[in-house]
């Protein structure tokens, strides 16, 4: 069997067998508003079905956990070895990525089958002697880390299919009104100078976030909270789309290319502004972060607002001590809300993910692991911008001050957002 | 209210409801074999969604029967006009044709909701002295015609969707076996001259098939069935998919961009030819004719056999007596089949539409109608390619000899044949 | 040695020597204006650099008429073989046509070095016995006419590329100012009945213009003169760009992803209209004929006159009798000029070619030539559509009644415009 | 005027004026190789025609030295403003950037004069008082190195279209043979720590070279020369173009959408390997340093050898007290040659830009200059990837230890190479 990622000590079988049944259960709770069409539906190649989030995550527990672990293991079906492998070049080949809304059969029933037998596998590896040693039980546990991206993905991307329905239907009804807002930004300054960054060793982490070592920093200033939807309609009042001088260069072609006028989400009705949420359309609410940039939108505000985005160090220098809370998606709220008012750094982590000015690259030292495995990072660690913090649909026992989300610039359809930094 | 398309006499209303009945009917029972979610898929622009099918004839009646006859008449759902509008400009914005697949709401069970209310309405203003009297009663007949061409493609392109599912699962199993075939090709001479073409004015008939005319033909023969998957195997296995002296221009270069090396839904599997059916996969049969060619190889064929394809106007001339029987959707074969022993001409209907070398332009006198139901035919005609006898998934009241059928020469989806033609 | 294209009875061999001579020398002459750079620049994939048209026509006479016709030539350079190969697939493979810009060597020099060379052996061919038979002098005077097609694309190809430059640069200052205009449209009536069309066989035709056949026609009625800019500007005043009722779908859903609201070359600046011609840019003269049309725009504009173009048929028989005259290349003028006052029909021949509602199209008991000459016609018979009567950068000696050229429908870069048909 | 980018002090009047003719004349020896028409054409969008490099280099003196310095200066041409702007968005809109090649006017004869023209205004105002103070003396020196950067563009955007050209015409003859190679692959260590990047101030640098900053440093090792040809090929053999495994995800699915199988310029004829270089097409050198690699190239074979790229602050460090010299543009060679026998780093410095593993991005407190010249660098900090130590075709006098080159990953036109690092 091919090296295990992680060289943490993952928790008891016991416990991992209960976090094993919560995570799944929790993906198939976030299915539930969806009818089988909806879980059709792929509203681009970036995106993919419910329906296939739903297997390609158990196809990673059959693949990478019973298929090496349980030696008379026979998979649900042939085929899904093929039509559920995302990007495991090393797996074998793959159902092309664009195509993966036309894969009306397995049916959204089927599928469930597909979840419910391996579910019922892996608890039993777990019971067994087998199951409780590594590498399986780290496998186990990368595969829970691997469901829980993949429960995001399922929020954000029917977001994006429902958007793309001229009825603007709501994946489900607001269930309650965040609290007030009106916070004013401040600044927080922080004395840089040689930090440690990276993952320490405690606890899970991937492998991307490894080996802990040494940035060196100038004094920075962060923003408390992140930039609001009415901080950031002032630059599109200002005509920020406009002016090719706060742009990157990519940035504005790209903007240009997709006649960008605002961020992704937002529509203008007869001069006022309404913004599309999973409970519907509803009017801009102004004192919310702002959500569903690019990267190249977050510079180009940055730049006109006289500021700069943070680099990921800065960044985690800034979160190190923070408290893993906020409104994430065991919140329930599903959108981001409004600062609270109160002292010290707001939102660091729920919300939106922010996005930073480094590219998504390999820490010093840092080595994928081997096996197809290692994959799951280390290949995409070009052309990408590392965000930072989580958002209003990353669940809570998934996010950490080291962890490093990255998305290609362009990428709008995450709740991604941004804090302003700047050189003190 | 606009001016109707069709000159002929419309039969009396009470033949008018029970057709109606039975159109709408069979088409949900086409649907059943398909779930919600196989509903859903849109597997390329070309093609649509079946619950897009279903809401689109819908709309038609909606749209020009029911808004202009029943002055009281509310829409079953105001967005609905937009969203199952195909191609009408005078009817005001479509749905992006790419995006249809993008509409998982409303769900399947709304959409047959739609056809519900539609139904009753129609079915009531039939019954009314208002839909007996034209315009309203010809509307009703075209609609009728409309849908039947969109029952022919709720099978053609539910058959490409599940032809991109790796799985290639079956529409439905085969109901039966074909009768055995092995029929030889032979020739059938016609002494040309000047003919008519084109509809008399008896029975309905769309405007594409007007005004009636005169053609000039010279001598020629017809083959006595169409082309059969041995046959064309032959011009396969002679490379004559290599060899470009045998194409036209534009097939050609078509050919090489898509990598065509067969006609659509063969396939190669360890020396054996198998071809993907609504019944599923299954070894190719070489009896049958040929199917789901474009132009471009229906003509690079009948090249390469030194024949050529027919003009529409021989086809007509030789199909101007013909009874139209033949193995048409009422079989419920739902596949070409051989061709049966026998003098004279086979298989002149149904099996599978037979590419002519006309392309498909205005009879001379033609003027399609005002307002936006002359949108349905004429503008259209360019770029085109006339096919002729309809296919073993069009219904049987559905054809005639002066029916003009018409893809782009590229289009390979539908069920597409060939019948060769030589000069005598 | 392959078959000769046309079989009718060539010039006298000493005739055709100075024919031979007369031709390749206008070539010449033309691009005597251009500087090597200008002979260089290819400014989309339709057109070619005036250096490739040079080498190119040379290409055809070393390859079809000096390769086979002389035992012991020697190419000039071998790899010209493939690199001014424009689409012969029998002669073997071609130089990609969008790199034709790319090739900086053989530079202007050396091509007329092989131009030269190339005359050089045709003329001795000629000279001596072996060239004086057929099938060499066939060829040779194939070759000759197509050398002319190339005179006109040198001008279209050299006017496209000098439109593409802000400085639009004129290819030379215009000589001479064209009559006055301003002559009402009038119709002319045709009875219709069996007409035969296609070229009888006395003087060089295409194959494409063969056999000559019987068409029936309606009663019709002409223009007589094509409509002017004055006319089509009406149309662009009306919004005629933005009324889909009156486009064909292809052409309306072109004319929109090209962003079309004037035909090609006119220009709007300061509320003035400007139109590019190859004496550079200056104001649109309403008198002239309405120039590079798409076939699209073309039939917008004929629908919205309430008229509609003509089939080729209708053309050839209203241009049957006319002599062979008008604004050709051989007027010097290079642009279309206002029609003549007077009687009867009007510039059927010259100014510009007149797109027809015909799609080119095989005509009954057409035959290509074998051997690799048969695709210079027969393979482009889909997706074009037939333009009529020659334009003001078309020799004289070229362009006849039955002169068919064709091009796509959404083509501009000729010197294409239109005449009005109605039913009589 | 806006303000001067570099806050260096620049050179005296005299020495700068002497500096100016040296640069600006050298631009044009580099052209005379090429004829008018080589110099005309553009190969890709990337790329751009000499002479429009030519025009483009005197633009910039033109509108960023003559225009603020000179209150009475009219420039040569009020078009060439906007045709021989590059990218700078404050000074107006571009010309297209994949129409250069269309700009067959000016020819070369007037952008040789509009040089000229420049040239004697920019010497003109060094002679006089305006002229040899700052901001105008800095911005001269800026320009020269611009124009520097523009000589190395001549050489490789030349030779991307001459090899674009089946005949594979030279630039120009070789003129002399590389020294024998063979050199084995040796490594050197480096301790790491805390390490000052980035230029110090002294002399003319880049504002994307500064601010000088801390760097922590992992101790490191990297080979002492770069890769060979030699090296490479074992890559081809062992099928690394054929191993997902071996590649960055983007890096992979850009190779197999370009079917790239070796590196660019490399040909396989009859089991032999050549290579087109500026002096033709020759076998390839086993001994020369591997050339025409994209990063995504240049990163797989590293991990197929089971080492990495450096970091730009790794290779930085490496070079800073190493004398810059070896085979650069000065040299005459235009083809990187073997590695010379010896201790100690080899070729830092010219034969091959050297990929980083580092994404170009700010350094830390870099600010771009205000204005248009603050486009020069800044912008295109995303998407793009470090390179550092130049080439043969860069000047001598233009490279430096901290000089940061930079292109997109997929970018393998340029004399591009590699040097392996790893871990210590």
């Amino acid at each position: 069997m091919e090296q295990v990622v992680v060289p943490h000590a993952p928790p008891p079988p016991g416990e991992l067998a209960s976090r094993y049944r919560a995570v799944r259960t929790l993906t198939e709770r976030l299915r539930e508003p969806l009818s089988a069409e909806d879980c059709q539906g792929q509203s681009m190649e970036d995106a993919s079905p419910t329906k296939w989030h739903l297997a390609h995550t158990s196809w990673f527990f059959e693949t990478f956990v019973l298929a090496p672990g349980w030696p008379t293991y026979r998979p649900f079906h042939a085929e899904f070895r093929v039509l559920f492998n995302s990007y495991y070049q090393q797996v074998g080949p793959q159902h092309p990525r664009p195509h993966r809304g036309l894969l009306t059969r397995p049916s959204l029933d089927e599928v469930l089958a597909y979840r419910a037998h391996v579910d019922r596998h892996v608890l039993e590896l777990l019971a067994s002697g087998n199951g409780r040693r590594e590498p399986l039980t780290a496998v186990i546990e990368l595969g829970l880390h691997h469901e829980q991206q993949h429960q995001e993905l399922i929020l954000t991307d029917a977001k994006h299919l429902l958007a793309a329905n001229p009825l603007r239907p709501a994946y489900r009804e607001a269930t309650r009104t965040p609290r007030a807002g009106g916070v004013p930004l401040h600044w927080r300054s922080y004395a840089g100078g040689l930090s440690k960054i990276g993952h320490s060793g405690r606890g899970f982490a991937f492998d991307n976030e490894q080996p802990r070592h040494d940035a060196a920093l100038l004094p920075f200033a962060l923003s408390t909270r992140p930039v609001t939807n009415g901080e950031f309609l002032a630059f599109v009042e200002d005509r920020g789309y406009e002016q090719p001088a706060l742009w990157l260069s990519d940035g504005w072609s790209t903007a240009r290319a997709r006649d960008w006028a605002a961020p992704l989400y937002w529509e203008r009705r007869d001069g006022t502004w309404w913004q599309f949420t999973l409970a519907g359309s509803r009017p801009l609410a102004l004192d919310e972060p702002v959500c569903h940039l690019s990267f190249y939108e977050a510079d180009a505000y940055a730049t006109w607002s006289g500021a700069r985005l943070p680099t990921e160090a800065e960044w985690e220098v800034a979160a190190a001590g923070a408290r893993v809370s906020g409104n994430l998606l065991d919140s329930g709220l599903l959108h981001p809300a409004p600062a609270a008012h109160g002292n010290g750094m707001q939102q660091l982590f729920g919300d939106v993910w922010e996005w930073t000015r480094s590219a998504y690259a390999p820490y010093p030292g840092y080595r994928p692991p081997t096996g197809a495995l290692g994959e799951y990072n280390g290949k995409f660690m070009c052309n990408q911008i590392v965000l930072r913090g989580g958002s209003c649909a990353t669940p809570a026992s998934h996010i950490r001050a080291t962890y490093r989300n990255f998305f290609p610039p362009d990428a709008r359809w995450q709740f991604s957002g941004m804090r302003l930094a700047r050189n003190a």
